[in-house]
């Protein structure tokens, strides 16, 4: 790999997709794979696919194509997903708990150790096996337990002091889906999944083919 | 408004972001607004956002900048919010019902007219006032209330029937949380939601975050 810290990110939505294909081409077990072939099936055109996975210094080998083991190995090294990520969600209403059940079944490099709401009546009880615990613990248990990621699914009011305490705790990353823009440290790693501008994004496209097809 | 139906996919994430921050500012009863100004809000640069407002004709005036209330009412033009789409749900589960909640709470543009699940233990009962139907009339319902947009929260497997049943029912766009890529017809509009593909974005984020900070 070159150099994986000034990607344009672009390329950092590609790759995550690139790594679904790939892994269902592992589970249907396909050995090799070329650009072309890749092409028909994620969308994308045989050069672009080329080009993207040159930036990380290239896998293919001419005539030959890519091995689907070792392109998908490299691409989760590449996402960082050659470790381990333990994970806090805060916020455990039906989007939070949604989310724990998404982590919780998918089983790839991410564990959620932590549950935390300030609802009274939630707090104390289990979900999917871990216990909900008040938001006031927060900080220290991430502190102690070396959380890398918090899991912002709590409302926009609260959602500043919520990232404010998780950093003070010490994550490395912040999957937010609070609407708004937190405002935290450079050196912390974001995540936004804005459900509003992706719904405005839809009614944006339904516009645009209706005066297409009128 | 020149023309949108040929607008550069990063316009298009941008403009709803627009629309959030003008929202904030309308109801904290701000009238007018520079582009610099704008600028240390959103954090795109000036010249960037009088770009991208001119994409769609400009509707800032020399000296003056923009009136607050007119561009965000443009805006909710051009992202297709002059109108009301009505909305199912297929898969109430907690995504299912998080969506839902996101929906209603929003009251802007887009209301929950059905809830539809396979499940039997679901169906029937009443989610903030919906009742839950069987998956099974979904075609029929779609078609006889005239549904605009069908929101798919069920899991991978079954994505697809459900995503084939709403174009038959004569749904104008998707909106899809399951894991997959959706094989629809061209003039049908598609927003996917790919809660991994996120998530895996954070880790890369993380990653070379980590790099950069050695």
């Amino acid at each position: 790999m070159k150099n994986n810290t000034r990607v344009s990110n672009a390329i950092i939505r590609r790759l995550p997709r690139y790594r679904r294909y790939l892994g269902d081409l592992r589970s249907r077990g396909v050995k090799k794979i070329s650009s072309n072939e890749l092409s028909e099936l994620i969308g994308y055109t045989a050069s672009q696919i080329r080009q993207d996975l040159n930036t990380f210094g290239g896998f293919g080998q001419q005539g030959y194509g890519y091995s689907v083991d070792h392109l998908y190995a490299e691409i989760n090294k590449i996402l960082g997903l050659d470790r381990e990520y333990k994970t806090v969600v805060v916020g455990v209403g039906h989007l939070g708990q949604a989310i724990t059940n998404h982590i919780l079944n998918y089983k790839f490099g991410f564990s959620i150790v932590g549950l935390f709401d300030v609802n009274p009546t939630i707090v104390g009880l289990a979900i999917n096996g871990v216990k909900v615990q008040n938001s006031s613990e927060l900080e220290d248990y991430v502190r102690n337990n070396n959380i890398d990621i918090g899991i912002i699914c709590c409302g926009k009011d609260n959602a500043q002091e919520v990232a404010d305490t998780l950093v003070r705790g010490g994550v490395e990353g912040i999957w937010n889906f609070a609407p708004i823009d937190l405002d935290i440290p450079e050196r912390i790693a974001i995540e936004n999944v804005h459900l509003s501008e992706s719904l405005h994004t839809l009614s944006f496209l339904i516009s645009s083919k209706e005066k297409e097809n009128r």
